[in-house]
């Protein structure tokens, strides 16, 4: 049997390991950039160097930014007294389309996740505990997953250790109906959710 | 709003434009890229660039190879007087799969697509007339969609037309059932199909 050549292997392993991406669809995209010019795929190399090469995480809050500390982090018009604690950097952005809260982020890259090895230890958790100076709630916006969950519980667990009756509110981020969904169609855990989360009209 | 450091969204940019590839999974990749160490990143800059570097395209059968002429071509135990026309090199890859072809190839990169401004001459279509010397029979394995019917005709009225009666037999891949499949969910253009290339037990 005839097999592709090395260069083509070499690459195809490369898309493979991102995720999503199939061995099948590894080998499309492939394919695909061997009909691209030439100056198209140094263009492309070029970026994925300047990725981490023009990026710096910030070191107070460890959101992906141009300059450290980050635009928010510096930002001084911003409330100083709110802190929301977010696993990805994708998750602030996300906040931030919403264009409601105009506090401070605080970004763990990642969840406690014991089946993958990963605890408070190995992502950015313990150093929230070194930003709540004048912080006087807390909001966490984790993931409503198991390992959101679990890491909502033991920020709060630990915030509430250290400070006593002494330190910021710790909120969690709303669950409910998402705008738009039907009645219908929601599942069980979130229509409970819902109820419990029912406010006065 | 908070936007995305520019060389994170000029790497998303290039992602996005991979087929397959929407703006929120090339949001996804390109973080997952961010959490790879940097040699990471270097190992894949380089291989994208390697991808034209180190491969060629056989000026014979225009599949994609290390050496000119390809492994398959300069194979002189193939079978020379059959010549199978494919559409893509990964489709002359499935049927190497088979391991039941010995003939050689001619990889077309692409079908007649008047819709997309693809015609013969834009594909590598009319080379397969350069290459007819000892061709007993041609064996047209193009896919079987609109644009792959198109193109099959279309080579096999050219190849009619240059030879008279004194060219190779021209065939089509055979179409129907595939190996696995349940009659009840056929189409019925498949099922039409395989009742036309029925064959006798």
């Amino acid at each position: 049997m005839q097999k592709l050549p090395r260069a083509v292997r070499r690459l195809i392993e490369k898309f493979e390991r991102l995720p999503g991406v199939g061995p099948k669809s590894a080998q499309r995209l492939v394919f695909y950039l061997l009909h691209n010019p030439d100056h198209e795929l140094e263009d492309f190399a070029e970026r994925l160097l300047a990725l981490k090469r023009d990026t710096v995480m910030c070191d107070k809050c460890h959101n992906i930014s141009e300059s450290n500390p980050c635009p928010i982090c510096s930002d001084k018009d911003r409330d100083q007294t709110l802190l929301c604690i977010v696993e990805q950097p994708l998750d602030m952005l996300a906040l931030e389309r919403s264009e409601k809260y105009q506090g401070l982020y605080h970004v763990m890259h990642g969840s406690i996740s014991p089946l993958n090895n990963i605890g408070p230890d190995q992502i950015f958790l313990r150093d929230i505990l070194k930003r709540l100076d004048g912080v006087e709630e807390i909001i966490i916006a984790t993931n409503p997953t198991m390992e959101g969950e679990a890491t909502a519980l033991y920020i709060s667990e630990i915030i509430e250790n250290m400070s006593k009756n002494d330190g910021p509110r710790v909120t969690r981020i709303g669950h409910g109906l998402p705008v738009g969904a039907d009645i219908e169609y929601a599942d069980g855990v979130t229509l409970a959710r819902a109820l419990e989360g029912r406010r006065k009209m």
